[in-house]
């Protein structure tokens, strides 16, 4: 056949927002695995562990004691990578180029309830977990241009504690993809006069096709560009720049939007879905920055099942990132799981 | 103290190839870890292994049987994630943006030996693989502007079959990492009318500290800016800009120093050392691209041992790549370990 079929033809899509490439081979999904089998995660686990070192009341490595703290707890890296008294320094050197950064990392627990990740908390305690990135961004945001808020979920990612939690690393430069970012929307903005994802957003919501789920506020989209399997790009229905910038009523439509996504992602293999999760806004740099929309993105690693992951390794290393089903077929499969968590049901 | 330390303060290292910062925090080498352990890896193999896709005479997972090879043998991977017959199509919208891509996938077995790995290898059969990347850029470089040369080694990084042997795909347009580095090095040459990499590799011979190790016609390097631990990159001395342009002494020469670094990282923690390994060149399209060096890039996950590894999530995904100790430091362990063989000795 002569006529291109995204479901069969190996095609290159193109990621507006940081101006890269991804290469789809929806045909490769056919090929059998031999390789790497992930151990499954521990799955039960109580409420208190007295070895955490995130649960209330414990004493971490460096012999600091957690507060007896409930819902949200926010403390200081113990091992931060990047520390607010560092020396300012620079190169200019083309071939040797260097500078110092400054900036702060923290812990934020999002439960005080150890056996709980996001999607089995409550609407109202995902509410407080909202309302505790915004105080942060608030925070940090007075001395740090940049503010990113992240979570490695699972052992897969990197996570060495299962207690549910996420980072804030703050800095004073614009970190490489976010500057590819402030870039890729202010030429877009300069060029078209308008907002490069609240434009995407329209056309997302009016194709269908690639939304998971959505509210009155927010829509979750497997973005047209998705590197990950399963990578969901979370998008607002209205124009905002940044994390701080949100009303009350929008931090409890996004605590819903969050629970709808992350309970999907469980049911898909029924279990705990690994991923890294990160939001990105405009700078805190003083600007308006109309070009920028506050979004957040999901780069799950699992492909075929709970223990089979997509490796990101040779050619996707050294050319293109590269995905073997389609950003539509990706959708489709997580509109088809239950919207109740496996665990409730 | 305000005198900057490169081995205690944060700072950001500049990539000039690609264009991109990597976070440097070597006081995270100090926090202990709890996280994920890999299995290690099975390390006693026959050499002829009859469930092996890949061993001489073996039927395929498709049906087809392998040629009673010896040393190298090159076939079309049976799930390519390049075709060449895809129809040609393509968008123009700036959100929705694609195109189809024409090309080849390849797997080449570096030797019949389903034992070996190429620290293993003799540096003549070592020179058999690099003549067989030879021709296959040469026969492949006719119709494909982008010929990509890699391996996979270990299950850690996606190879799911140990028997020793790389991929080639390649491919009509030139992917993303390569397109940058495209732009980088043309950019260097217009500036400065000289070659980037091989002014670098001048000032690293001169330097000392980040090199591992070297011959004659090639130095491998831990790169100022490299973002895996044990990450290095191999240079030619000599001015060259495609794997075709290797003479047979140049061909002889490069095979020593694959054994020589293949070596050492085996011997780093006395294990098969897992990594993506691929080369760049100038593209195949009939110009004489002197800007361009010819070189090779080793991506090794490992960091702290054979079982655990730097995870590249969160804040690699979401910001920027972040390392934990000094590409000098990684360089000096890389030069103080055996330069024979740890199975060998
Ligand atoms: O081609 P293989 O060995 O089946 O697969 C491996 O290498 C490919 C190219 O780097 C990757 O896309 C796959 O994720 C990886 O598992
Ligand atoms: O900060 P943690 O949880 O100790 O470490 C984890 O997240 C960091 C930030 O994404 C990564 O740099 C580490 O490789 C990962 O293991």
């Amino acid at each position: 056949t002569d006529i291109f079929d995204p479901t069969e033809h190996p095609h290159r899509r193109f990621n507006p927002l940081i101006g890269e490439w991804v290469l789809v081979s929806p045909h490769r999904a056919k090929r059998p695995w031999q390789g790497q089998v992930e151990p499954a995660a521990e799955e039960v686990r109580p409420a208190y562990d007295e070895s955490c070192y995130l649960c209330a009341g414990n004493t971490r490595i460096n012999g600091e004691v957690n507060e007896q703290y409930q819902g949200t707890y926010v403390f200081d890296n113990d091992f931060a990578a990047l520390k607010e008294d560092t020396p300012v320094a620079a190169t200019d050197d083309p071939l040797f180029k260097m500078q110092t950064e400054q900036g702060k990392s923290r812990v934020i627990c999002f439960s005080d309830d150890h056996s709980k990740t996001l999607p089995q908390l409550s609407v109202t305690k995902l509410q407080k977990v909202v309302k505790t990135w915004q105080q942060q961004c608030q925070e940090l945001g007075q001395t740090f241009q940049s503010v990113q808020v992240f979570e490695n979920k699972g052992a897969m990612m990197g996570c060495s504690n299962p207690h549910p939690h996420g980072q804030i690393w703050a800095q004073t430069q614009l970190p490489t993809l976010v500057s590819k970012k402030q870039n890729a929307q202010l030429e877009y903005w300069q060029t078209n006069q308008s907002n490069l994802l609240l434009d995407y957003v329209a056309r997302e919501i009016e194709a269908k096709e690639r939304v998971v789920v959505s509210n009155d506020d927010w829509v979750v989209v497997v973005p047209y560009w998705a590197a990950w399997p399963f990578e969901t790009l979370l998008l607002p229905r209205f124009n905002i720049q940044r994390m701080t910038d949100l009303t009350t009523m929008q931090t409890l439509s996004l605590a819903d939007i969050l629970k709808q996504i992350t309970t999907r992602y469980d049911n898909l293999f029924q279990c705990s879905f690994p991923y890294s999760m990160g939001w990105h806004g405009a700078p805190y740099d003083g600007d308006a920055h109309p070009e920028w929309t506050l979004h957040a993105s999901f780069l799950p690693p699992l492909l075929r099942s709970a223990t089979v992951k997509k490796f990101m390794v040779g050619y996707e290393m050294m050319a293109e990132a590269q995905r073997d089903l389609t950003a539509e077929q990706a959708a489709e499969r997580l509109r088809n799981v239950s919207a109740t968590h496996y665990k409730e049901s």
